[in-house]
């Protein structure tokens, strides 16, 4: 079957917002990160602060005073989260892209154009990429890998009931620090243009 | 890093073998499969028919009465499984190639130019695939496969000590059911060719 959109989910550290970037620029797509969050802002009276923070804060979630337009019975981050779905669904219809995080891969799953990718490495090499590209502290980095791992597993889990990084979930898995940033962008870019059998 | 050596593990039924194969003739290098049993097969004194069935039966192990060469306390499937462990190894050291199943890609995994990569589908695609490709019975063919899939996780775990079809242990985890045989090969190429960053 043709693809059309691509989800990445990504540890901290793999550089698989790099890869989507890179893979949007090469295949001539929009690519959204905080792009998303700045949408889903746009359209909800909850504060972009809060979006920024969602899939980094985890599922410690707690009540929120009531705005309008917003269903005030549910904690803060679930309105965040489907407030996100909302928009994460309006730019998947508006054709192709490249969707980093946010769960987008469990939102678009009813979708058969859809390429899922899962971006992995090595601690070492999340950790050196985390040091030299994000310009994160040696000291604390594998204790912020550690935690950001967690978060991220949690925020899917809580979302999707689905194990993140469970190589089942996704169309394709990719181990970056083996294979490279290039070839990452490479392999999804022909994952992508297949038609499938 | 370069690559030189591509493991495949993969799922009944997910054209992987399929899938090497193409590989190895797009790539212009040497691919085993069978033709690994029967290396194993010659340089040693158990019986091929021995080889041929030994990832299929699992890990149910049973005494092999003496044979000139092999040492006689160890159960017949952990014999073939040294003798293979032998073969993998030799034939890596002679240049690029494709291997398919017996573990290759833990037998190898001290090699830095090794790329692993894990083929699955869809149980129904699977199905499909057994039935018009391999010739399954399709009224046995979803408790076969289920068969297998077990005894090849066995039997990955009794010698690795490592879950098959776990994301992190592969370079490369590919649904063939979505991207194809074809876009399954070109994207393993494309990671294959990838110097890594």
């Amino acid at each position: 079957m043709e693809h059309n959109i691509v989800t990445i989910s990504r540890q901290y550290g793999s550089g698989g917002r790099l890869i989507g970037a890179k893979l949007a620029e090469l295949l001539n797509i929009p690519f959204y990160d905080k792009e998303l969050i700045n949408l889903a802002a746009k359209s909800s009276p909850i504060h972009a602060n809060f979006f920024e923070h969602a899939e980094m804060k985890g599922t410690g979630s707690f009540m929120y005073p009531f705005h309008p337009g917003v269903p005030f019975d549910l904690p803060l981050n679930d309105k965040v989260f489907l407030a996100q779905f909302a928009v994460i669904r309006e730019i998947a219809s508006q054709g192709p892209c490249v969707i980093v995080g946010r769960c987008a891969d469990d939102v678009l799953k009813e979708r058969d154009d859809l390429l899922k990718v899962f971006i992995f490495a090595d601690m070492e090499v999340r950790k050196k990429r985390a040091i030299s590209e994000y310009g994160d502290v040696p000291e604390k980095i594998e204790q912020k890998i550690i935690t950001l791992d967690k978060k991220r597993a949690n925020y899917y889990q809580h979302y999707t009931q689905a194990k993140w990084g469970s190589a089942k979930n996704y169309h394709l898995c990719i181990d970056s620090g083996c294979i490279g940033i290039d070839g990452a962008v490479e392999a999804i870019r022909a994952a992508y243009l297949s038609k499938g059998d």
